[in-house]
């Protein structure tokens, strides 16, 4: 089969593979439909992570079993299916506590699992997948082309935006403030309409973005950064801040914007994978009592509840996919995400 | 009157200062009936916090109202009132949003308010109050001499250690472990304990403070500190932690010590109040998806809902007091916790 591979900064091939073969009886084989490019594959495509050698990427997937293992008893060939950024068994411990990125037993996409079997990358045309039953969730029945990209979002980005809200103790009538414009921020400010915010105000300086957000819920867009970002923020709510602000970027700027934009006993959902040594400053934190939940988002927790709206229409994550390219031109969509002219990039083999 | 004020370190007097008078209308003059001395006041007391010239010192009292200003409506001259550790009005959004350390109009014992009128430190005969209707709560009559040190508490430590236990969500059935063994810890045990926990471990070295936590409710103890202490707490909660941590000393080791004793999922409940400069490390909170929350406690919004079972005997945290001295020995009642003869000194008048 052929899988894309990163071979080194900006040197990303859709290279001839070896198949994948099933190996610990609670596995599976799915052909991949759509798999996309995520935010934090460009850490390593701009060589802010190293290289060391070729190595499988991708974790974000839909697709069909083709195979499953002897123990395999949830999931049936022939089933569409939906992967979360990692595989776990969902009968753990941490798993049943909602915590399955947490998972006991679970690992992630292009590397080995714990049994010493390879886990493929997603963004590939097969992918073999660990403990079937607990990491994938089948949908009703095949979607239609147009659902597919509303699904993959559930791999990643939809939940990782939910979990943000979630963690930030987003419920009817809260205030709340979208810190990012990403895929992840836009899918934040979807998940905050749909738990019944009030007001939210998505941070955004592109016209695309922002017009995004408008349609996912966002009752206000401010453009301003920093010291003047958080003059806007508190001015919008009472001159003290959000009850609420989810922080879908990662950078110690960012998680400072997010901090100051919460009111005095708000809370802080971040889920921006931290880079640039950030640490948590405990004085603002700790003087206004705002808290700081959140990290890698379970999102397989989170995919049965997201699932019927999706499935029905009613939520349409998938609106935040800008560029579709056949996978076999996956090194063109890491360069238009890279370049910043797609905010993400869907990919059908 | 006579007042206690601290000259500099290790240098603590009862000197003879003006009695206050009534300023803003809406204040209120206390004659105090019992104070205590706080851990956070031996940071000065050891030299720790500079103190540049004398000041006043103390912000837990309770006593008896001698006189109100025109506009006091809600208390009255003879009530025994509870004040919190700070002045504050409970109008303005952040009371009303349950933070009243945050009042928009608050202050601090031993300081000019914001209309410039002094507030007295609380280890003194007599206080001046601002915003008298927020800041106290009346008794319902005036107290058996033997339930003053458990009102008192309400002023901050049994406030305190609610807090720790709501801001890490401890609800029905929740795991707890409390990090630290002073009086707020010890009510961090007594909080956990009336909020549902079923299972406690106070983290503690001290036979007697050992005993008084298995009283509140402690169900283990845990002598061992960092990496043997994470692991037997791991080793008590099924390998993986306790659902809430109640960090209660605020080092960056007891810091260490919460986030790593906290399950994935887990919130760390925070109320130490931080020093030596420690930081919140976001990598094993994001990994693990703990949280952080918590904060100057804001002990008022807490006191109606503690007052009725302190004042019927239910609740007993005035056990955290385990010397009782005249205020004209206040220097003794310092040097007492300095040399940790002493959990937690009450001083009366």
């Amino acid at each position: 089969m052929r899988a894309t591979v990163i071979h080194g900064t900006r040197d990303i091939r859709f290279d001839e593979v070896p198949d994948p073969v099933l190996g610990t009886g609670g596995d599976a084989i799915v052909r991949v439909v759509a798999a996309c490019v995520c935010g934090s594959d460009l850490w390593p495509y701009r060589g802010a992570v190293p290289t060391d050698g070729p190595h499988r990427i991708g974790h974000e997937f839909v697709g069909v079993v083709e195979a499953v293992g002897d123990d395999v008893e949830r999931i049936t060939v022939g089933d569409f299916v939906i992967a979360p950024f990692y595989d776990c068994d969902m009968t753990c411990i941490n798993c049943l506590n909602g915590v399955s990125t947490s998972c006991l037993n679970g690992g992630w996409w292009g590397a080995d699992d714990r049994s010493g079997h390879f886990a493929d990358g997603a963004q590939a045309e097969l992918v073999r997948v660990p403990h079937a039953d607990g990491s994938l969730v089948a949908t009703p029945s095949h979607p239609d082309h147009a659902l597919v990209p509303s699904l993959l979002t559930l791999a990643d980005v939809m939940g990782t935006g939910h979990h943000a809200a979630v963690s930030a103790g987003v419920t009817s009538g809260s205030t709340v403030v979208v810190v990012g414009d990403g895929a992840v921020g836009l899918c934040a400010v979807l998940a905050s309409r749909r738990l019944g915010a009030s007001r939210i105000v998505a941070m955004s300086r592109h016209a695309d973005r922002q017009a995004l957000a408008r349609e996912f819920g966002a009752t206000d867009i401010v453009e301003e950064r920093g010291d003047e970002g958080v003059a806007r923020i508190r001015e919008l709510f009472d001159s003290i801040g959000a009850d609420c602000v989810l922080e879908c970027v990662g950078t110690k700027e960012s998680m400072d914007q997010a901090i100051r934009s919460a009111r005095p006993g708000g809370m802080v959902g971040y889920v921006g994978s931290p880079n640039g040594g950030s640490e948590l400053p405990v004085r603002p934190l700790f003087g206004r009592n705002v808290g700081v939940n959140g990290g890698v988002a379970p999102v397989r927790n989170y995919i049965e509840e997201l699932l019927p709206e999706v499935w029905s229409g009613d939520l349409n994550p998938g609106r935040v996919f800008d560029l579709e390219l056949p996978m076999a031109d996956v090194a063109s969509a890491y360069a238009a995400m890279d370049e910043r002219r797609a905010t993400k990039v869907l990919l059908r083999p």
